[in-house]
């Protein structure tokens, strides 16, 4: 039980502790801050500007994904900006209609006469949103982004990549990404060790303004289940996300040697990083077809 | 959609599969095999002894422990004797009287007049009933323990391990264990890739006798926990259970490099194979102190 003051000196000190325990910053980096308008991510942008006071070389700049989801995201985009303007980062918007030519509402809605309903709209929307944060990343000239992946998140994505079978992404996916493609700008993930409800709490206390509804497409019906079960055994065993985030820690040195060295190729269409010859983004887009 | 034949048929063929797979058996070897008059165990019994028609070297002896479990383990020693005499298979009980000099009820009853309720029944039983086992077959010379833990119990103890981050267990705990002491009978799991629906099914299927009761002590919460998520997952997502086996299984020659080596010693007090100076049964009797 802490007050106010001390519960966000707290959550500061501990973002600092695990951006120095995991090198995420050097001194002069540009820092492309993705921000979607939610509580994770401008609770992040708000603990980074307040840590840009005592490093005057750092650079920061807001990327918002605006993914063409009407009654959702254009709300999040007022917010995001609002925040923006209030703490004096610049504010720079990737919407999929300028990348991709075509909203996410609109593939969904192309997929869906064409038939194509394996498909939800968060497969789409994961890939092409990736892309896009790395795209925006580099027309700001950032060589880092932050992501607001919380410590729920990042434990999240650890079951659901054991109870998938993924070795590959269960060695790339950690707090600090690898330097794997020269178009690809590195992530950083300064709450890995943030639980969400306290990164909440913080943008409660600090009045800070977020977008709390969540998105008009259902969620992953797999990471809904995985987050349920670990909120009861967190529940019931305390300590039980912070275990799984530090024992996968010791164990992906050794799990990156199993998994198969794939380098990074790059898509033969687009000219973007890519795990295979036809990117992901490239394929979804029905491009090469 | 089998016939009640060819699904007899199909659930043998996998376990003889996965003996082959993991060089479970050698032809002379003379297992014993834990049953303790469940289904799964008494399925793996009945299987044993058809794949022992045709190898006339293996020996088998059935061991059952008796923990002193009152209306509970007292008809299960009933059943288990029942289908020794029918398999022709000789029946070996080691009780926790014998060995302990108290029953499970006595232990847990001398445990809650002293106060000590953290412990629960399943945690004086688990580490007793290993112990038992590995006495009992060497009891009767058995080179090998089979035990019918199932696809679904492999699994959850795999979460459990990575849940509570015991990456010792992680390493330790596989369809065949390691030689790591000399009074220490290695275990093989022929069971480790059949789901507990399939070898419930074998028992129906084939009319064979077992106890259906439950424990009378309450089962393991976590345990539990785990299993009810699996089951759920395994529902929405056909084949996670299997997928988890085999990721490990993958993941696991890494994961014992970066085990601490632990070699097993051997308690100052018993002189039985422990992790530690003073084994965790001597530890849990209250020896040495």
């Amino acid at each position: 039980m802490l007050c106010k003051k001390c519960f966000t000196q707290s959550i500061e000190a501990k973002v600092r502790a695990t951006i120095t325990r995991y090198h995420m910053l050097n001194f002069d980096d540009h820092l492309a801050v993705a921000v979607s308008g939610g509580k994770d991510s401008l609770s992040l942008l708000n603990i980074l500007a307040k840590l840009k006071r005592y490093r005057p070389k750092t650079t920061l700049t807001a990327v918002t994904i605006d993914e063409g989801i009407k009654g959702y995201r254009d709300e999040a985009l007022e917010i995001a900006a609002a925040n923006c303007q209030k703490l004096e980062i610049p504010h720079h918007i990737v919407s999929f209609r300028d990348l991709y030519g075509l909203t996410l509402d609109e593939l969904v809605q192309k997929a869906r006469k064409k038939g194509q309903t394996q498909l939800t709209a968060c497969a789409y929307c994961g890939v092409l949103r990736r892309r896009a944060i790395n795209v925006g990343a580099r027309q700001v000239k950032a060589n880092k982004i932050a992501t607001a992946h919380t410590l729920d998140d990042e434990v999240q994505t650890i079951l659901m990549n054991i109870l998938r079978g993924d070795i590959a992404r269960l060695s790339k996916e950690k707090p600090v990404t690898s330097d794997a493609h020269p178009l690809l700008v590195r992530k950083i993930k300064p709450f890995c060790e943030i639980p969400e409800k306290e990164s909440a709490l913080y943008a409660y206390v600090r009045k800070i303004a977020f977008q709390d509804m969540p998105c008009s497409y259902a969620g992953e019906a797999f990471r809904n289940d995985v987050r349920s079960m670990l909120n009861r055994m967190e529940e019931k065993h305390v300590g039980t996300k912070f275990t799984v985030l530090k024992v996968m820690e010791r164990l992906r040195p050794a799990i990156e040697q199993t998994a198969k060295k794939e380098d990074f190729k790059t898509c033969v269409l687009c000219g973007e990083p890519s795990a295979l010859d036809l990117c992901k983004t490239c394929e979804l887009l029905g491009h090469g077809r």
